[in-house]
């Protein structure tokens, strides 16, 4: 087995499968969150997180109601969270919630919370 | 017509569409070049993008070549970049450079590097 790095903080990018958007899109909202998230996250914890590779997952919801859900839950569990809503200047109408960004924070209790979410 | 926000500043994200790699890989990727180059930009400039809504294009690129010649024409222009390589847990061997970030910087300074380049 070769040697893997151990991961201590991680972050999520959740993004809404139930709406259309090409991978381009996608990935710019996936972007959204990250910064989103990361802006709201301690700074110490950042710095660590980007030494550590910035890991990152991410994962599907089906719903905006389920963006805003995980979003209560991970604020209660301390965890910085973005909801991104596009300008929908292109593809989707603007104002539309796309993605989710939770942390980074600390793997175990990012998984408590997105840890039933599949994989985009 | 709308009265639609007027973007000065930009980041964009490019990604190699010559290795195969999922959507949400991509979605990493592109979350990745963005908080590295990010992170490599002035603070002035990054608070102004922030808030002018930290505007994002995706686009692609065919080589790792392509992406070293942008990063190199990017810093002779005084725009930060970030290069990606993967850490290759997942789908694509280790080491491989999968993405590049470029800014945010001003739309027009941005353009002149990357507006050769598809949409991704």
């Amino acid at each position: 087995m070769p040697d893997l790095p151990e991961f201590k903080l991680k972050q999520c990018l959740i993004v809404r499968a139930d709406i259309r958007m090409t991978c381009g899109k996608k990935c710019a909202q996936a972007a959204h969150a990250s910064i989103g998230a990361y802006e709201r996250t301690d700074r110490a914890v950042r710095k660590t997180w980007f030494d550590e590779g910035q890991k990152k997952v991410v994962l599907k919801a089906q719903s905006e109601r389920e963006l805003f859900e995980l979003k209560t839950i991970a604020e209660r569990a301390g965890i910085s969270a973005a909801i991104i809503q596009d300008a929908g200047l292109t593809e989707i109408p603007p104002g539309t919630v796309t993605a989710l960004g939770l942390g980074p924070a600390r793997s175990e209790e990012i998984d408590r919370i997105t840890g039933g979410l599949p994989l985009l």
